[in-house]
């Protein structure tokens, strides 16, 4: 399994504001390559704060990709995940039309009657007692044939990734603002580490719109 | 007057743990980047939050860019600032020590006991009622004869510098760590943005040690 976590921030390291409002921090030519990202994963994850935060499709945009896509023998979109430990997705979410397969990671906790609401839309993959055991759910996606893996966030399931070991590839588009807050939302949120931080390589420096595309190795641990 | 903003972040905008332990973000060649750009300012700014938890010098290591000042006419070390409301420097904090003139910007609520104990080792400027007023104490600063500021740091005085305008200059070094946290400190910490974003452009990108210095201007809003 390949993971590669992939989000746009302001130049101090926000992803959005404190109102967790969507901001346009990149541009075009970086909408064109996470579509592009998009086409080449097996499944797009993102934690249910974003979904419930900007209710994204998390499809590809582009008509040619999505023909490739078919023309390869795979769905024309990657599959979607949400990681999701009480099962707080809306029925109506945007991520479990039938544009695409929908896998739905919970815990033991998540409400019997929100199991059942969401069974009709997704696949249901429960792992770990109060939260998503993580490493335990991207096995089980494994299984499903899910090898590639991209993620688009928000700040809380990227740290809970990159805790759990899971993350190869970082991404980050840091764009011409700036943000601020104490309480706006980072690239990577969580408790956070205080030692054994995760080391990365700087595998490729690239100008991109009005910003500059990071792209991280994680190192071993 | 120029204000250029300097500090090192993790990959994800971070510039300490949430525990606000001093962590090696960069490396020998962003130490002496850091130290010619000291060199080059007639003062160094910080927050009364930065003294407390790192007690920082703020001089010039180098002995030949300590040399070369004083060759100009200038003093071997650039003037220290501290921003602290409410007076709370320590007066035995390393930076008000004689190695170079301190300024100590204080609003009216600092308390008058705490106003005498930093008299006998700073300048003191008082601006502002509860919080310092950044525009009038830079304003004083400039009077003293101080144009070239550098600040670094924390993420509270970047917001506050940001938010009152005052910031021409953005350099950031990012470095190859993931810290993670939502209580961590970020590059600009403070109530943050909600509208009316600073904007900044992109003036160069810099591979320097395992990471990357990313220079931004400032747009004038």
């Amino acid at each position: 399994m390949h993971v590669v976590v992939n989000a746009a921030m302001s130049a101090d390291g926000k992803l959005s504001s404190r109102r967790r409002e969507q901001l346009a921090i990149s541009g075009e030519a970086d909408f064109e390559r996470v579509d592009r990202l998009r086409a080449e994963s097996d499944a797009v994850a993102v934690g249910v704060g974003t979904v419930l935060a900007d209710d994204p499709h998390l499809t590809v945009k582009d008509d040619d990709l999505r023909k490739r896509r078919r023309n390869d023998g795979r769905p024309g979109n990657p599959a979607r995940i949400v990681v999701d430990s009480s099962g707080r997705t809306p029925t109506d979410a945007a991520v479990l039309d039938d544009a695409a397969t929908t896998y739905v990671c919970l815990s033991e906790a998540a409400p019997v009657d929100r199991r059942a609401a969401l069974a009709d839309r997704a696949e249901l993959i429960t792992a770990g007692d109060d939260r998503v055991d993580l490493l335990r759910a991207f096995a089980t996606l494994r299984e499903a044939g899910l090898e590639r893996i991209m993620v688009e966030g928000g700040g809380e399931l990227i740290f809970s990734l990159f805790d759990a070991g899971l993350v190869d590839e970082l991404r980050v588009f840091v764009g011409p603002k700036v943000i601020g807050g104490r309480d706006a939302p980072t690239l990577a949120d969580g408790d956070g580490f205080v030692a054994a931080f995760p080391t990365l390589e700087l595998a490729a420096v690239d100008r991109l719109d009005a910003g500059v595309l990071l792209t991280w190795r994680v190192e071993d641990r």
